[in-house]
């Protein structure tokens, strides 16, 4: 179940730094989504990696009380009345031996949301793609404004200097002036906080404009940075493989492990262009 | 409403190194739970840092899909009906233009679920008493087994030295065995993972097991760890205050920024003694 094949997959990408560009392949963590259903109803959709997905859904129902010993499963086993081929090995189906609608009712009430798609697979991209069009924009960023980014974002950070446990989302004009920074102890909120102030200023969409995060590029990031009509979206760390399929998909430019000297490009870097060469 | 006392709360801890201990307090960022209510219902409840919850709920709302225009959002405010005084500040109401019913079942539909509570502040910490009851074990963990494991961890963590975009998650012994370790894109699936290996193994409750994660120890991680019956919850990152509060109050054993040579103790740390040491 938890082959390493499962758990990394390979993209194509840019490697950049400032004297140029170069082709090569990136290992990059898999993320799909994962429908938990338990007496013929959802009980949750989480991203995740996929492997070893029933003691995953085995640990989430003994989280929420819903079993507390092993005899209450009875069975987990993979729907296989999915409704698209997306859908299959994404959606596990356990049974239980207790009528546990009094502890599933409760648990869903206390459930936490923290995203915006619960679809499964490549159906949830074009679910996304059917709210929210794709992005076109004549946008250009110079790498050099781009690899200056993190640092701006860290001197903005006031508060992760103090703790070292808060997430930091800032937005950023093409000059690499910052427009917004916020801080949370979760990355979607930072960034939605972030969108959010622009948002309320009436700023949206945000065509000329880059979203930095401090940690890693999830589907729920990319997502987010569309909603918001941004064009560029960078991370420090590393992105995840739905992460590039949804930045590709509806023409965003995501960049991740961006550091001081170089940064990965994996999805629209011919939006990356330096300002000193001939155009 | 961002200001830094918001973001970050003191904490008095223990300072451990193979010398010993000394009292000190750590700067730790806030994590309080937020709910965020449209037309009368319950759109999303998040674990978040307090500060700039308006400007969170507007972006959280225009990433749904559910505003797509300033204009949209008439008022934002928080309840002032609240049902307890831990809610007050943590419940958000935005009143929109628009009859949002159906992009609000979408979104609701669609929504992402990664936790376990969705109560505000203390109240939850009271609600999951009454569902899990405290730690009780009279386990010895010697601080030197528990410098060891982040090493122990990163050896296991096979997919993580690929893409570098994996969370890991280990239960180890008391002696520093690895009994499970789990890797995914989010952390809490991995301690889902790794909990629900041993589950489905009939090895719960887990009275003499260590939890690590590779980074932040958070509320939901400590949620999922007390379900488990597990004594030692350490972190390789930094704590929330809420994982704090409930480690404290459920008799947990919360160890945080775990490294080579030090870490923090946040609570119960009497149940930490050198080996070596008169007993």
């Amino acid at each position: 179940m938890s082959s390493e094949s499962e758990l990394v997959r390979i993209y194509p990408i840019g490697r950049s730094g400032r004297e140029g560009e170069e082709s090569d392949v990136d290992r990059v963590t898999v993320e799909e989504p994962l429908e938990i259903r338990v007496g013929g109803q959802t009980l949750a959709v989480t991203m995740r990696t996929p492997g070893n997905d029933f003691e995953l859904a085995a640990g989430f129902l003994a989280a929420e009380g819903i079993v507390s010993r092993r005899e209450e499963i009875l069975k987990i086993e993979y729907c296989r009345d999915v409704r698209s081929a997306e859908e299959e090995g994404n959606v596990v189906i356990v049974r239980t031996t207790a009528p546990a609608s009094g502890a599933m009712d409760r648990a869903r009430r206390l459930l936490l949301t923290t995203s915006s798609c619960g679809l499964c697979g490549k159906g949830s991209i074009e679910a996304l793609h059917g709210s929210f069009p794709p992005i076109v924009s004549d946008a250009r960023l110079d790498p050099a404004v781009l690899l200056a980014l993190p640092d701006r974002l860290r001197r903005e950070q006031a508060a992760f200097r103090e703790s070292g446990g808060l997430h930091g989302a800032g937005i950023f004009s093409l000059a690499g002036e910052p427009e917004v920074v916020r801080e949370d102890v979760g990355r979607h909120n930072a960034v939605d906080k972030a969108i959010g102030t622009l948002f309320l200023a009436g700023r949206l969409p945000l065509g000329n404009s880059v979203l930095l995060v401090s940690g890693r590029a999830s589907f729920e990031i990319v997502q987010k940075a569309l909603a918001a009509g941004l064009p560029f979206v960078a991370a420090v760390s590393a992105p995840s493989s739905l992460a590039i399929d949804l930045a590709s998909e509806s023409g965003i430019t995501l960049v991740a492990f961006l550091r001081r000297q170089t940064f990965n490009v994996y999805s629209r870097g011919d939006r990356l262009e330096r300002r000193a060469g001939a155009r």
